[in-house]
């Protein structure tokens, strides 16, 4: 059985294993994808425990206060979530590779194109929910913006960091638009962002914790017409129809 | 005339003065004050540009992509905005007084309380603009939270920190429910926070950077019910209902 599959009420809390840091995640959630990013990136020895954020486990609210995922769980109790926080902790902790630059001013920019890409976020959810066009317009309107500031390889210069992986997430929703809405980037008008695109692509981590365009494509279609989609997606699932990954199982499932 | 009035639609670029910090505020706008509380604690040499975020000068549109306050400007071209990236920039460069902690688990500790007290400033507009009770029993229940990790006189210690500055705002728009719903916090379900706010207001940069309640309760009243509240409430205006401080008045005004 996979050990992907979301916890979900009535599990059993599993035990932290000594040393190994834990990422309470979701496999289609941006935001975890963020973490899962800057953990790969960062070659941090960790394990994923997804959780069902509609059927949340009953011991998930001692770990994190509004049941939000991300969240890191180190194994002496240190709790870490919301994932600019989390990002920022973990480039401190974990300083061989750094991601956001010493300058204050250049992080302060980096952190200011992290920021505005919330609008970008919030006008997917509309072109995805609400099958809207002109969500996608304007999706592309603050999109310039990032064309035009885009003057490297990445966008903190010649390596990957802070902003690149931190937008990333959605440019892999983005590109399920292409299915779902029968739009994509154009190319003549975004050159910068469609060559950083494929520059993104190669990185490992990327390729580590990438979302399977299928998978993502069904969970996008679901998660935008029903209250609970399926989040263990393409998993080989237990026989049984009890809540996933249950260690001991109920004598009396509902 | 008073130099607090909002810059409008037809108003001219005040020039910046060499060597000062300019913030681009709103007089009871929360994360501005969150700003000016920085600033004030920190001594930084300031001068404030308000804007009517209703009727925003076009010259604003160059200064900040989407047109939002609170922003700095120095005279060097540097722009810098959203209220807690400001923050942490003002404190990585103004370093004398240091507001977050160098440790990185104590800094993410204050950073999330921070990030977690976006579910009251949602609160709160709730039960001000719909008179909603039941808004301010919610915002009462995530209180609960800062009462119990509230320690010592500050949320970071013995001196007031970047907890205390980037949460005071709303404390002071709290205050106005008595006046405005007839509710206020409970001295015996929040003890503590009762003594840290009494610990607040004895600090100058408060003291200096208090809207006062009368205004306070103006504005909270026209901005709940009004398309467009005025930003000016007890400042001394110009004598012709042209737009705020335009230097070369228009010849004919609207």
């Amino acid at each position: 059985m996979s050990k992907e599959l979301a916890y979900s009420i009535g599990s059993t809390f599993p035990p932290l294993t000594p040393g190994i840091v834990r990422l309470y995640s979701m496999r289609f959630c941006p935001y975890s994808h963020r973490v899962r990013l800057v953990l790969a990136e960062k070659n941090i020895p960790h394990e994923i425990v997804n959780i069902n954020p509609k059927k949340r486990p009953e011991w998930y609210s001692d770990i994190h206060p509004a049941g939000l995922i991300p969240c890191l769980q180190f194994d002496d109790g240190r709790i870490v979530y919301e994932s600019v926080i989390t990002t920022e902790y973990l480039d401190a902790v974990y300083a061989e590779k750094k991601l956001i630059s010493s300058d204050p001013y250049e992080r302060a920019r980096q952190q200011m194109l992290v920021d505005s890409f919330q609008r970008i976020v919030a006008l997917l959810f509309k072109a995805l929910k609400f099958k809207d066009p002109e969500a996608f317009n304007e999706i592309c309107k603050v999109l310039d913006h990032y064309e035009k500031v885009l003057s490297d390889t990445f966008f903190g210069g010649k390596d990957v960091g802070f902003t690149d992986l931190m937008i990333w997430p959605w440019f892999e929703r983005i590109r399920s638009l292409k299915s779902l809405l029968n739009n994509e980037l154009d190319k003549e008008r975004f050159p910068k962002l469609t060559t950083w695109i494929k520059n993104m692509t190669l990185l490992d981590s990327v390729k580590k914790t990438s979302v399977r365009q299928d998978h993502l494509i069904v969970f996008t279609k679901q998660s935008t017409t029903s209250a609970e989609p399926d989040y263990d997606i393409g998993l080989e699932k237990p026989k049984e129809e009890e809540p996933a990954p249950a260690e001991e199982p109920q004598s009396n499932p509902e």
